[in-house]
């Protein structure tokens, strides 16, 4: 009997392996859990009486945080190693340098989450609880290695967060400081997109391309402007949809919810749909 | 060359070092590892044949629940210990006075997911497959927990619902028995949103707020209702969108797709949009 | 003291205990935790230059392939003993049979989405960084068991991609190669829908039932076809909805953002939504 | 290449497979893990201060004893279902009625390692450092479960005391309070050994038998008195053999270093070797 | 206050990396965890009934000996991999084609330990609570990695069951069938010794070496015979020391405790030390 | 039926509560854990080409060796904090600035083992494979503690030592560098013994007290000088004796096997028991 199911695993061992693909010759072994792993030590760093399960204070603060930071710099210089084949020394340093920036900014989305939602009661609670903390410091810090040019693992790590929350930042987007978003879930914002300062972004909102400019074989042109521009202190209500890389929407706007742009609003505007006709319609 | 990497990082440290928030005194350390193994160690208790990976038949299955609900008290005292500061026998011993209750209602709802999905063969399959279980068995723990005023722990509790499910139910809502949520990824459910027996939902759905109201400072008030009130029987389709603190759905109400309510219905209508026009326009 | 919690937790084991289902008598311990261990190792086994933590290359890759698949039939056979009761001898052969078909078919799913996103670098990043893969290879491991009427199984591995994407794909679904589905959350496939080949899919796409037909005495009726079919070289826009078994969408349609379609659509045609009237109205 | 190695483990999969002895039914799987979290269960339960990795003060520490006694209720009829085939309520039972009489008779033990060693300034210490606890302790636990005739699992709980002390003490034995070994290694105390109160043992003591009694066929008899009885108030120093189940040490006896025993001695009596010549030998 | 920890371990961290010896340039990183992995799977496969926390009976038992077999063949090719500098495909096959001999003789020692002691009541006591089987099992297996001249692993190997049991025997002594060493602590066998069959031994028991024979240079001479020969049937009782590579203990004799031989001695002699002389000297 | 279980694990709860010592109320829990990971961690920041699962080369070095140490000096800072209730900078500094010190001793306790041993054939054997090397060097890092007057935690360090090897050093014995002990099991170094340079130890040697010294009370006295004092290039073989505070054992000395010393030695002494009588004896 056990003969003809080893036999069978025998044959699909042998088949799988001649659908083994030789050119895939970086060993990227294990670089999902790296990730989130690295994503752990980096947040015990920055916010060590939170994310940590253990408690260090007083004189001994310090030493927990260079920890995690030595931590992470040797987990990052392996994962770079393992993408790039190469050693990544300066890049390591230009991102550790860059990280008390990161968390400055991240202090501004913080309050931001609290202000913005009558719900929250501490600035703790917005750490521990809102999807908005947890997309968008794993977006900050990943787009602080997108911009070293370290390749694969910022894509990795906002993907990440996109299982979490339900919000796709691509880590390319460039965005201002007061960043909010509300529930979250289905929120994607695409490469190419600027975001200004106090935005707040609710569930199902898209700032997305419209359809792909090809070249003349008929493939996607790369690195074009393909997403909107937000301006400053601008909402965007659930489920609306704002595309294209020539659209900008101006400071001040509210677009409202399911609202569907494919074109430039002036600053200050305030755009909702007009309501659908209801009525007895079968579905 | 290392001198270069460790002199960066020991000046990150003393950077963070001084973002570090002196206030945040209350030690939250791994609280969100604790919000998980409490879900875990309160569904063993209540569905061991389910949730465990150890099975105890028999004379056994007494001893089974009662270790898991004295690991779940002891938890528990811990989570609210670090979030209060203070101890909480009696909280405690209200919430697992309580839970007999929660099981009595979840078979409800396990029944109404049985009874409104053609393609659920078992009740163990709603248990083991259906995010609406996930979700609302959550719920039903975290507002247990809300409603004995412990902070925190019931919303923790519903983002890591929210993060498996991506359905978003503020722990304070009141629901029904009978509840049932389709597929679910995007619906949100607003703190003061009441909803009443048989409600069966679909993924997308939004039950939330009008903008907020503001004081005079223009900080959002606090503590008002702000959310819409589902009687019993309703159905709600997919991307449906029910806003505001005075909007009332009746019972036996159908609210169809997309719809976009702010208003409130009569008991027995059913709403959908009138059919868009469609054509061969560009996006 | 401690005697009140101990008493209030010893009453609690008690009426949790009468709750307690005696019908439940198959024991289903831990087979969440299978679902995912079964799905890491056969993707380990697929692709293990990039699913596994330890490296064999050269004359041990078969070695690395055949180990992960022993442990994948010997784990697949506990878990169908859970689910049925019976041994399952010639379910997992037939199963282990059709695997390297399921990773030929996933190579096109591979070459999709690396064609179809213009940000997309490597077919390592499509593996490592892209729910579409998560959620389409999942899909169709547990699509071939669903074919072996494997019950309770299936569906619990799309309910984990679900989990993981907010992709939720029913394991009954017919899909052809070349499938690609971007940013995905919120996606939902029903059970009887089909899928041709080159298709591609935005967030927010629901491919569902209308109201369900019941039978004379209000239940469901179950097994009948209820979802739409889709032709080849089908591209749906993020938010659409299309619904009924008896709708069909005719190879090479475009079907643009938020269409709600409950019609048959023939070949080669463009649906687009009007753009509703924008203006400043309060929500 | 791969296909030699695969082909020899292919083979000797075979091979091991027609070794594997049928007549092995009873699945013992694990028992040896299980063993070790007995004990440590146990520990927790009888010491939550010192053998737990939380703290549970006040009001808690009840609900945590319970909960490490349920637990080891639990495991422990597993571990005998395992080994006997047969339900043992009764037996465990038995045993955790008996388990205070053991925390008492080890609090003697604690106060005797205390006061024998002039090095020792805590009974923490005793706990935490001292390889006469860990041998002891698990020893008194295994001989109630030998003497309500569990088999196996005895033997495995003090061979595990074994493998971390160096000291084999054979479940069966009778030991009385206040005992004591100092260092341990080397300690073996036989199966129907008797021990006095305030017995003090040294490292490398063994308490064994003579040759054993064949009956007609050659075999060992089984059942007989093999082993020493030691009286109250006795030391046995370093490396001393006392051999047979006819060998009586009476009470005040001190037994120095190497003596080599296997006759009776009357109380209050002083036994050593004479010196042996020293001088320049080769060895 | 941190500063000076902080700078205290900046100071120490460079002086340890200055001691960090560049010579030792081969990656034995994991090695000792690797050992006991390698023991853990290779025991697994050959008592898969007795080893392994899960069961699978009837037509799975193949494949699961399969699965840890190919688990061990990688994981050792790892392992000499790290050790030697070179692929070892040869030596692997060769482990494994020698491995059923090892089973079979380790029933012969499996018996012995039965047949020996008169306490033992199953051979699945045998295998879970007797040192001697996990210290010859151990043996046999680095004895076979030893002759295929694998450096380093061997020595691991017996040092674990070192380690584990107190029984220390050089993977290069050669050992016979129905080998029994009873409670073991503290026996030690050399790496030139040989043992014919039937041979038991007691704890403490060491075949030793006289004092090593040096060069010119004053450094010992490596590769000569410096242990004893032990013949078939032979007895050696607790604490003897047996040294020399010239002595010759011949077949059926029988060593009593403590006997200090350094001279051969001819088959079928029994060995006792006269009765010191004992009484009331101090110590 | 359950009841009567639980009933009794209720009873027994309440009597195990009233054994428990309100004395014992420092916090020691899990202080058994934290030994093992502090002895890793040191361990691998002073050899992380050896000790460590991961290897950094080059750059990260140091980082990799600072990253270990802060660990250490965290960890070691909650121990002393819960044996003493106070916190630790100093002696933490100071224990950390001692450490390559040891690192510098410990490298000739490695050049010892390689040269004593002819079966010895690399530093990294003597690191991965002998006893000696995880007794001593467990036991000088204890003693750097015990030196600072840390208490407890020294005792455990060697007692983990003493768990894992069979050699039982007290860490407040004072030894010189190049010491060996080979096999080691058995051996016991007692708390105020003096050892010089380059001594050799084998298994079963004993350097421990006489009879202690008792006050008018009966009590030991403690803080006296019990344990010997050992020259430089001494070698004590197998099962040596020697004892008491007074005995000194000059340079160069050769202690025979099973020798039993209660006085000095001269200095080049060799000193071995005469050969007792063998002879056709009964045990």
């Amino acid at each position: 009997m056990t003969p003809s199911i080893n036999a069978t695993i025998q044959e699909t061992t042998q088949q799988l392996l001649q659908l083994h693909r030789s050119g895939d010759d970086r060993p990227l072994h294990g670089l999902k859990d790296q990730v989130i792993r690295l994503i752990g030590l980096l947040r015990s760093a920055m916010y060590p009486q939170i994310f940590t399960s253990e408690r260090y204070a007083g004189p001994w603060t310090g030493t927990q945080i260079g920890s995690y930071l030595q931590q992470a710099a040797l987990l990052l210089s392996d994962m770079i190693r393992a993408v790039t084949g190469q050693e990544s020394v300066e890049a390591v340093a230009s991102f550790f340098e860059a990280l008390p920036q990161v968390a400055e900014i991240l202090e501004t989305d913080i309050q931001a989450a609290y202000d913005g939602d009558p719900a929250a009661r501490s600035t703790a609670e917005i750490m521990l609880a809102y999807p908005a903390f947890e997309a968008i410091s794993i977006f900050r810090l990943a787009h602080c290695l997108y911009e070293l040019q370290v390749p694969l693992i910022p894509r990795m790590m906002t993907e990440y967060a996109h299982q979490t929350t339900g919000v796709d930042i691509h880590p390319g987007a460039s965005i201002g400081p007061w960043f909010f978003i509300d529930h979250g879930t289905g929120v994607v914002v695409g490469e190419t997109c600027t975001i200004g300062e106090h935005v707040k972004l609710y569930q199902g909102v898209t700032l997305g391309a419209k359809s792909f400019k090809a070249d003349e074989n008929g493939n996607p042109i790369k690195g074009i402007k393909r997403h909107p521009d937000i301006g400053n202190h601008v909402v965007v209500y659930a489920g609306a949809t704002i595309l294209g890389g020539d659209t900008v929407i101006g400071d001040n706007c509210v677009i409202g919810g399911n609202v569907w742009l494919t074109d430039s609003v002036p600053a200050g505007s305030t755009i909702y749909n007009q309501p659908t006709a209801v009525g007895p319609v079968e579905p």
